[in-house]
Order: C-alpha cells, then structure tokens, then sequence
C-alpha cells in the first residue's frame, strides 16, 4: 500500500469519533494552547489543566458525544503453512477445532478491550462476531464489533482479530513454527462524526 | 515465505515443549490410537478418556515436564503511514508517548496471556521485557517473555508484541486510518525440549 | 420434575430475550436460509454471512432490543452435611464467616459473568443481591440481578448463586469433603419480550 | 446422601492438605487457643495475631507445605430436558456447539479460580481437562485440574465444571428455561498429605 | 483536619448518590424496619426480604435514579524522599519514567474499580484522566472520572489515584524504602441527587 | 518523618530484590554503560539491548534470583471521623460488615497485584492475610503477604492494604464523605538478599 494520508484523510481524521478535534487534532497541543477539555473539568481551580496542557497520556472525554449505533469490523490473516493447512482442513489438530477455539477467544478477547489497550473506554458491547476461515495456507478472521454508544468499536474489533489471530498461532505452533499474523487492519466503520469509513482493497 | 516444513521440521514439532507427541504428535488420534495422558491421568477408572479419545479441545499436561528457563522473543511490525510517523517522531501525538504507553501494554498484555489464550497455561513469568522502535513508517516492536517453568512462553512473547501493536494502533488512529499490523512471528525460542529455535530472515 | 417443554413452551423460548427468534428461532439456520442479522450487518459486501450461514458460535446481536428495566432471580442449594452445618451454625469455621464470604463472592462473581460465559454481553448491572441462610444440612442462595438495558440478566442471577455456592464449599471442603451442589437454577425473569418467567415449585 | 461424616471423616479432614489442623481443625480457634501460624508469621511484635485470634476470614498459608503433585476430578450434571438434548444432539442450537463451547469455558474458567473464590490462592496449573457428553436429557461435565504445588485443585476443578455447566445453560436458555445444574461434586483428590479420596457412588 | 461532621453534613449524606436514604439510611435498618428495596424487588413471594432484614452485605440498588453526567476527582500524595525526587526529577529511574507509568496504571486501574471493590457498580466510564507533577519530596496524583450513568464515580477516581500512588511506590522502592502514600481524598464530586461537593483545603 | 535515606540506605537499596545493581542501581544507566541483563537475554543478536540502553520502562528480570521464602507486611490507616466510628462500632452501616467487608476485599486486592502495578511479576502466593481493627476515629489494616519465589512481595502486601482501605472508603463514603486515606506504607519485609527491613516507628 502506498501512502497517501494527504490533507484530506487528516481532515477527517479531525472529525474522528475518539477524537476531539478543536482542542488537540492530531497532534498534541503546543504549550501555550488553550486546553478547553481539562479546562472544562477543572473549574473548581484544579490544577490538572496545567500538568495536562504539557502532555502526558490521555484518555479521549466522550461524555459530550452523541450516543450512536456504532459498528466496526476487522480482519487479520495467518499465515500458517501447508502442513498445518491439511491439518485444519481435516480437523486433525491434537489441541482440538482451531477455528472454533479462535472464535470463541476472538469473542472473549473483545470483551476485555478496556483492560488491554490503556486509553480504551468500556463499552456495553451490544454484538461481537467473529468468522474463520481456511483460505489455502491462510487463516483469514473477520471481527464485528456494535454497540450504541458515544465512542466507536474499532479497537473491539481490532482485538477480537488479534485474540482470535493469537489463538490460531497457539493451536498450530505444534506443526509449524513460522506462522505468522499478517495484516491485521480496519475494513469498516461506522457510527461516529466522521461518517463511514471502508477500506479500499 | 515457502513452505519447507517437512519431515524434519514435523520431527522437532514433535520434541515441542508444549505437545506430547508420543501420544498426538501434530495431528489428533486415530479414534482407535492409544490415549496415553486420559489413560494416566484417570486411572481411577473415570470416563473421560473414552470422551477425550474422540476429539474435542484439550490443553495439554505439562506435568511430566521438567522445569528449565525458557525464553521467547517474537516481533510486530506495525506500518503506521508518513503523518503518524512525523507525529510520533515529534511526540506530538494527542493521546501520549505513543511508543511509551505501547511498551506498558504490552508487558501488562504478556502476564494476561492465559486468560486470553484458552489452552495457555498460567506462568509467573520473571520477565518480559519490550521494545518499540520508530523506522520509516512503520513501527517495529520486539517483546521477550522468559520463566522458569515446565512450558514455553512463546505464547507470552507473542501477546506482548500483539498488544503493543494494538496499542500503537489506538494512539495513532486518529492520524491514519489505515495503519495496519504486519508479520507478527516468533524470531527465538528456546529452553525446551526441542532445542532453540531462531527464526531465519 | 418431569419434562413439558412441548410447543407451547419452545413458542414462547421464541420471544426470548437473547435470540432473534424469526432468523434461527432454537435451532441452528438451515444451510440455505437467510440469515437477517448477518445480511444486515454486512450489507459492505464482506462475506461474513456466508460463513456465519454455515455454523459456528455466534453471540446474538441486542443492538436492536428495546431498553427495559430487566430483573432475574436464580437459586442454588448446597448440601453440606451435619458436621459442617454445625459449625456454620455456630460460626466456628476456621476460614471465617461462611454465608458472609458467600455473598460477598456471589456480587463479585456476578459482575465477572461476561468474563466467563463466552457468550454473554458485558453489562453495567444496576444491582446485585445474594442472600445466603442455613437450612437444615443445607444452605440455600438467593441471587439477584436487574439491569436496565437491552439483554436480560439470568446469566448474572446464575452466575452470582453459583459462585456463592463454590466459596461454600471451599469454605467447608476440610470439615465434609462430600459437599454437593444441588439445584442451580433460575426462579424468576422479567423484562424481555417473552414476559415475566416464574418457576413453579 | 446419608451423613456418615464421623470422626474418622474428620480426622481425614484434619489432614486435610488446605488447613493447617494443628491449629485451627475445622473450626475456628477458641480464643484463648494459640495461633501458630500468626505467631509465626509475626514476630516482629506486629498484633496481627491478636486481631486474628477473634476471627474474620482466613487464607490458609501454604507456605510450608510440600510441593507435590496433585490432581482433582470434579462432576456436574446440567438437565436440559428433551428439546434441547434433541437440538444438542443434531448440532442444530442457534448459539453453536454447546459441548465444545462448554469445554472452553470450563478450561477458562478454572484459570481464574482465584479470582472468584476469595480464600484461593493463585496456582500455575500444569493441566485442566473438561469433557461434556450428552446422557439422555441431561449433560454431564467432567473436570479435571492439576499442578505441581503446595495446595490442592478441587476448587479449580470445581470451578470448571460449574463454568462450563453455566455456558450449558446459557447456550440452551432459549429453547428451555427450565434447566437445572445438578449435582456438581468432588469425584476425586489426590496428592495432599490427607491421601487419596475418591467418592463413592 | 478536626471532625465537624455534625448533624448537617450527615443530611447531605442522606441524599448521596449510591444510598436509597429512605430506606436504610447511613445505618442498618433496625431489625423490624420495613425493607423497601427487598419487598419491591421480590413481590414474587421470595424470601430475600427477610434474610435482608437481618443485615449483611448490599449493595445499593441504582435502577431508580436518574441518569446523569456525574464526575470525580481525587488526590494522593505520596512521599518519596530526597534521592527519590532527584532521580524522578532528572528522569534517572532505572524501571522507567515514573510519572509517566503512574499516570497510565491510574487510567487502567480505574477501569477496574468495580472488581476491586466488592459493591461497587460496573460503569461504562466516559473519562479518566490522570495528573501526576513532583512537589519537592512529594509526587501529587490528581485522578478524576467522569460518566453519564446512575450512580457516581468517586471510587472510580479514588482507585485511580491509589493505583497511580502503589505504581510510584513500585518504581522508586529500590531507591528508597520509606515511601509513603498519603492524604488519598475526594476532593471534588458532582451530578448526583446530594449536589456538588468541594473539599475545603 | 524526616528524611535520612543518605548514603547507607541507598548502599541498602542496591541490595533490594527486586534490581540488579551490578547494572542500573537506583538510577537509569548511562546511555554508554554496559547493559547485562539486555546483553545476557539477547545473545542472539536482538536490538533490544540497544534500544533497551536508551531508557523506557523495563521489568526486573528476576530469573537468576534464588528461590527463597520472602513475606512483607504493610499498613493503611483510614481516618473515617466519628460518626462513622460509631456505625462501624456498632456494625450498623446499611453496606454491611465493614471491617470484614474490607478484609475480603484485601486478600483479593493482593491476588491481583500485578495486574494493576505494571512492572509487577505475577507471583503464586502462599499467603494472604488482612486484619482490620477501629481504633477511636481510625480504622487501621495491616495486611501481609507470602511466597516462595524469586521476588519480593511488597507490593503485594501495599496492594492489599490500600484496596482494603478503599473498600472501607466505599462502605462508608455515605455517612462521611471526608474520609481520608492515610499512612500507606511497608513495616516490614524480609526473604530477599537485602535481608530484612522493618520500619522504625
């Protein structure tokens, strides 16, 4: 892929729906910037807005967005060799049916997004689905994340491939160690400020 | 990558620190085959061998395995596109010190690997230790995982370099849409029965 | 208790809360049939649904359920023997006060119910009650869960009086180690659009 | 079951490998007893043991018991009734395969024994197995855990069968609301310095 | 700070948010005192009510009150020492960036507040943020929450600013073994029936 | 308490169990300075030492540590003002049993140590045991903690004290809302190779 995040993919970029976008952009505020989030909070005379203001990790506030249906979906493709294709294909994998073990982990593994990715908020996720499938010596996982809420799914999506990607590893790292998770990336979303995204190819 | 898993590969699949292969070695039983682990494990005359001998998920006994120091290394690859690069390169991403914060999670991802992984087993790992590094556009994490133990911590290493990079790919998502994770794999592994592994290329 | 789950029964386990009755009703989707959810969620193009037509574990999508105040009460019955019964009675247990552990474990399990049944939507539960009391050589837990939202909280009513009943017997196994757990169960539900359930006897 | 939890039930149960019987048996210490294992732990002059003397929940300290190996089966017995065992046993549940999916729970959830039970201590397990096999209309889940350790498994395999009991239920809920989990028990424990136990009938 | 909490401030402790004041109050219910809650919840004739009434563990049930933008702050201060404050001040610690790792564990642990703390409620958190800032031989941790929801975020805010002050600890005992966590406090908490609090000085 | 952690303490220091002083003492290493540990792990011809020597948060590697038996005992004071000393003292709090409330919150608090402190190592405890006593308008925890392992506990028993700290916050933040977290900090500590420490007054 080449790289082509012109001034156009940052403008939406700067109505994403993690994101907001009039204090901070892409990029974190210069020094002398006003701090409007941190300044909002803190009206008591709180000093967070100082520290803030100079960096430091931060945790986007969704609490001023609109609650919305919100969907993502993922994928991440495994490379996993031609012996450990026949073996999935035959279901003969000693640690059992690797791509129903996936989903399921790929399932769970969304559930606990917030504990993993630091900056993640925890969502009351309405539906997580996952789907596996051989593809000569390719694994490929698709992972859908909704939910009705003020910030978006992608990262519940992204880690329901991952968990999922991880699994496949775990079940076939028996018959072939140089597997490898490819690709895993963004093909959809949906919900947020910044419209519908869809990955072209 | 081709494909030269052959023999000889498959023969030190089967000295794996993680499977039994005298019993399934890289593929499940034959339903008539010997079920060496249900047959020991449930002397007392129990009905779970006769289960277990028709397939279905099974985690695999390390009991019998001597304790050693294992280690692991695996990578992530994570291309991130030009204007995320510039940002990270600068530290000027909103959400934090994205390499920094990336390196946290994906420690604290390693020590929750068995939660996530079905069939991994619960270790106290002595350390895990990870790297993120800026190169171009893209972001290359290493992770190590190292224990004491009676089986490998592959799985560990992985997680760690999976996590980070999903990370990185939540800080950054406001940037570039269309970062996408690359060719996570083990590159070393050793302190099991099957010797050490290093990945070539 | 004898079997009477005939038609009438299944017809109304067809507006349960949890499955979209009118795409796979209690049974899996034929192979050619439509399958709504799927469809609707991936109208993109992506091929999800022709995989998901075919099989595997899904978790139902409750994005487009109606919030309610939903509420549900399940029971579980230890028996723990005369001995253990006796120094319940007495508050003599080494460990420490039994019925309150119980209970205190119960709310705390109730909480993780998304954690530990693969199919379960993470909720923010409004309330968690466990009552626990000794009856006889056995003791019996009451749990409750209510939540207002777009799935029915049973799981976390069972999951809450199950995890109770296991700290039971943890709490007692070196007094009586024939402790049992009887009769986990769901006593009442309400809120979903099948109706309020209530068990008879 | 008839109680027949005698004294000599009860000697057994004071070599119990979980409490330190010298000490506590299987009641709570008078209060003008001694208290070996606060004393010991204290004496640095801290009033620890004073507190402890007057009750409150307990932890057992493992930490000078023998690491051996030890092993626990434990059983739970799940009625479903007669439509959803027909729907089990053609593979036709809208949710997917239960027996497979209750297997993963059951590993899973024993993994996080500790967390759930308050007084458990956290254990790397060398090995946990569940097995669910359709008998008629009930679903029965066998369980085992093991590990190389200073304390017993019962609870984690305890744990694993009520877990996957659970998903049994949840899986089936909408074709039958009347599932009952029953008779979830310790089958047998070995390797604690009370010996072998194996339940009868 | 002297104690004034006289009759007034017990008042406004009467309406705070996580207790149904018309119920029990900021005291058991006397032991023949109607029991709201209980008798409304379990109109089906189960016998929760009574075994309620004679007191133990509860949590407040939240599916009555309104929801609405709610939010906390809270402080720690913990002493570190001279030679601890000068390796935090020229960033010399060999495990990391202390400021940095305490303000990401903050965010993380908050999220985890209701697994931490028996009876609080799980809540889909709109914000966490962190500050940490050194003061001569002090680091000073502001940790604020903020959601839309039933009930309110204080312990959410306090467990940030614990976790955040344990992570300090960690990284600067082996430079000095005195640390010591001080002064964690509400200091500021607004949305819920009972009104704005500020903590005087 | 005054400062003094002069020369001696931090010679002390360099001794901690938990650094390897031979490398990086109590402060980052120079950028030129030989880096065992990274060196040692990553003879394979990683880069991780190189980017390792630049800083970052790193995890002690305690594979080469002895096994021995380490125990640590640390103490939270709560003030919670007087009418709450009077609801505790009279066990008439509407939340329940405080002080046994906080006791189970503890044990289970230190359970999960390190998944909240980031650099922690996951450790199988041998023990945990919390006390709770009110002294006048005090509650005091000591909590102590266990293992047989290659790295200390402390943390363990801080992580302990300070969760049960915040569930007493928690149970009575509605009868005062004041209530302040004071004096978290070790007593003692012993096992490691810097012997035992004990906190003078």
């Amino acid at each position: 892929m080449t790289n082509e995040t012109g001034g156009d993919e940052r403008d939406r970029g700067a109505e994403d729906d993690r994101v907001d976008e009039h204090d901070h952009g892409d990029a974190r505020d210069a020094p002398d910037a006003p701090d409007h989030d941190a300044a909002q909070a803190h009206d008591g005379g709180l000093e967070l807005s100082h520290v803030d203001r100079h960096g430091g990790v931060r945790m986007v506030d969704v609490g001023e967005k609109a609650e919305t249906r919100r969907r993502a979906v993922a994928e991440a493709r495994v490379w996993i060799g031609p012996a450990a294709a026949t073996a999935v294909e035959r279901n003969q994998v000693a640690k059992g049916n690797v791509l129903e073990v996936a989903r399921i982990a790929g399932i769970q593994g969304a559930k606990r997004t917030s504990e993993l990715i630091p900056l993640c908020h925890p969502l009351p996720l309405d539906h997580v689905g996952v789907e596996c499938r051989l593809d000569g010596e390719e694994i490929t996982i698709l992972a859908e994340a909704s939910v009705f809420g003020r910030t978006g799914v992608e990262m519940e999506a992204m880690t329901a491939a991952t968990v999922a990607a991880l699994t496949v590893y775990d079940m076939l790292k028996a018959v072939e160690k140089r597997i490898e998770i490819r690709a895993v990336r963004l093909l959809e979303k949906s919900g947020g400020r910044s419209g519908t995204f869809r990955r072209e190819s």
